[in-house]
């Protein structure tokens, strides 16, 4: 892209409104623009962003025989009454509404229930499990309070996985391929090293959920761990028999501020039951589907990432979720010609900064936006037909012979 | 895709709820599943088409420099006090809601207040015109009644798209350089042939408006045409001052039922005005930024493109958008066998019908879902190395060699 072209202009003050760094970067690199407190606008750059991390979350899902639905956001009340999930003493993040026609609809917090009732259309036997469908939604908390920019929202974007199972071993069986693919997507995300899964408070049917939890200072968590045990909890459970089921003592753990950029429970017979999600098994018995969810706020991990990855000048994207790749700028007359020829055909992993702006403006944008290779082509490079080649990570400088150098898409 | 693996299921038995034949059919092939009155939740086929009608979208609006961004659900009050579209009694298609922390908020049902609003943080002067923004996002309409399947909803899918000048020949260029782009993208989505800009009324800053209407029976317009003048108009039109503006007389035209698919309007200073968008010109006045709006209703497409394009069979889904290409059927075990060897490689274009189901129910299943090709590969074809390939439009079959035949993405 141009910068030229885009509306979106950078700012060298940060919003009053936001403390934390990352939050703050988002918003004066013209990635977001906050509404209202905890709702966020997506401007074109922070759009990709998040396109992104969908797309590699997408890809790792479906490699799992995921199925990729649409539910809404508008809720029927009844269902929820169901599960006991809709009177504010129970969920009190409820947004609701009315219908002009007459009666109460809910802004969905989250999908169990419709997506279990939307099953009892399609599974009726055992032969039609096992089931695991996910989406992408706009999901809405009426939180009282709203933080850390985008990182706890009123309205926000989230993946949530939902599977089915005839038996505890086929869900155990999907439970432990999804934390599988929830490491490779942390991976690729470029927070692999510093995601734990955690063991954290389990509900109902199953002793212990698994969050994942990045170490970053700006984390609302606080977990524990033992690298020699590979042990890791939430704060939460840090009692005495959790101590003794995980085979760990309480003066062996570290403690380090985190933030949840996914959860997974074990559901059993939650929603299942309530709203009557059965199946017929072989031997001929109607029993309650087995569930599990799996949960990814996408926007939060945009957040996270963003307070994780930034320096003294600004955001520090890992490639694989980076706007672009490249940022490009091109010096006096011939580098911008230069510039101008390198950029034609890579369009997709260039930002080209064509402004009529001087060249330090240029590089202080370049660092602002987080960008992971700034390019530079001036005369002073092209003399030793050079160009400079800067990672934004350590800031390290190297001049490539031009002829040589090579935009790589992945 | 396998539909071995997906968890819905075709049903023979329309829904009582639904009257519009491809409204049933949508339900009935397992695209959609309806959660309310005009709320429907997407299923995996139902999101492919979905996703392909955005991903034409998008790139013909990218074309001219369209950039995307990504508004909110959740809308401020006081944006729409100012330009006095808060009030029930002035928009009565509002859901609102209530913040926990104490305050009103509203669901948009579109979006020129935030973008307007959003667009004075970036648009101060002469310099920073033209721009044009859009996004693909979830809106809300309290409708009465809901009707039509997913062409006239409560939550649906919609293309918004805001352009900003400095003066009213850039806006002219703009929304002419819309127009063709439009039809660019009907022709694309299948229905180009079939689809007429309009006149219709055109509000306090235009004479007209324009509206595209894609002819089909179940359409809530009549529109009124004369081909040879190559003029048509939105019945709300149809009047004296009309027909003599546009050189035609009332019995040179023809009527017809239509649906709208997309609008495009001049707003000029509706919105910038009240909300305070200005511009520094090159003479130094401040003045107020013209805008125009242009939407197309993406859900409401696909109902549309559903009802205009089926027969007494099910669904015949234009190839640009159909969620698959090909309709894969192996017969007796070496077909099967073949059949396996000709999905490998192709499994984004092809849907193999590896169930454990008879070739009738397959059959019938291929033309319910509206796939464009039918592949019957059986020991019959084989005998004469040929696979038989249907075309679901026509229904003309034709055997050819199964070494020759080569699967098509475009």
């Amino acid at each position: 892209m141009r910068l030229s072209t885009t509306f979106v202009k950078t700012s060298r003050t940060a919003p009053k409104d936001e403390t934390a760094r990352g939050a703050q970067y988002l918003s004066r690199a013209g990635y977001v623009y906050k509404e209202l407190a905890g709702i966020y606008d997506y401007l074109p750059l922070g759009l990709r962003v998040l396109d992104n991390i969908k797309g590699i979350i997408r890809e790792e899902l479906n490699k799992i025989g995921c199925q990729e639905v649409l539910l809404t956001t508008l809720q029927n009340p009844e269902l929820w009454q169901k599960t006991d999930r809709w009177d504010p003493s129970k969920v009190d993040i409820w947004f609701k509404t009315e219908l002009a026609a007459g009666g109460e609809l809910g802004l969905a917090p989250t999908h169990e229930e419709p997506i279990t009732n939307l099953m009892r259309s399609f599974i009726t036997s055992y032969k039609d499990l096992p089931v695991a469908a996910y989406q992408f939604q706009t999901k809405f908390r009426n939180e009282l309070r709203a933080k850390s920019g985008i990182m706890r929202t009123r309205e926000f974007l989230m993946k949530d996985l939902y599977s089915f199972a005839a038996t505890e071993s086929d869900h155990n069986r999907f439970y432990h391929q999804v934390e599988q693919t929830y490491k490779a997507i942390y991976n690729r995300l470029g927070v692999g090293a510093d995601t734990f899964q955690t063991f954290a408070s389990g509900g109902v049917f199953s002793k212990y959920s698994h969050e994942f939890q990045t170490l970053t200072d700006v984390g609302e968590d606080t977990i524990y761990f033992n690298a020699d045990k590979s042990v890791v909890l939430n704060e939460e459970v840090l009692n005495d028999e959790v101590l003794q089921d995980l085979g760990v003592k309480r003066e062996e753990l570290q403690s380090a501020r985190a933030a949840e950029v996914g959860n997974i429970f074990t559901l059993g017979s939650k929603y299942s039951n309530p709203l009557g999600l059965l199946f017929t098994d072989q031997d001929g018995q109607r029993k309650d589907v087995i569930m599990g969810c799996y949960g990814i706020g996408v926007s939060r991990v945009m957040g996270v990432i963003a307070e994780k990855f930034s320096d003294d000048k600004g955001l520090v994207w890992p490639e694989n979720i980076a706007p672009y790749k490249y940022y490009l700028i091109g010096i006096g007359e011939r580098g911008t010609e230069v510039a101008e020829k390198l950029y034609r055909g890579n369009e997709d992993i260039v930002l080209l900064d064509d402004r009529d702006a001087r060249p330090g403006e240029k590089f202080a944008d370049s660092d602002l936006l987080g960008i992971p290779y700034r390019l530079v082509i001036s005369d002073k490079t092209l003399a030793d037909d050079t160009i400079e080649v800067t990672n934004r990570r350590d800031g390290q400088t190297t001049l490539q012979k031009i002829n040589d150098f090579v935009l790589s898409k992945a």
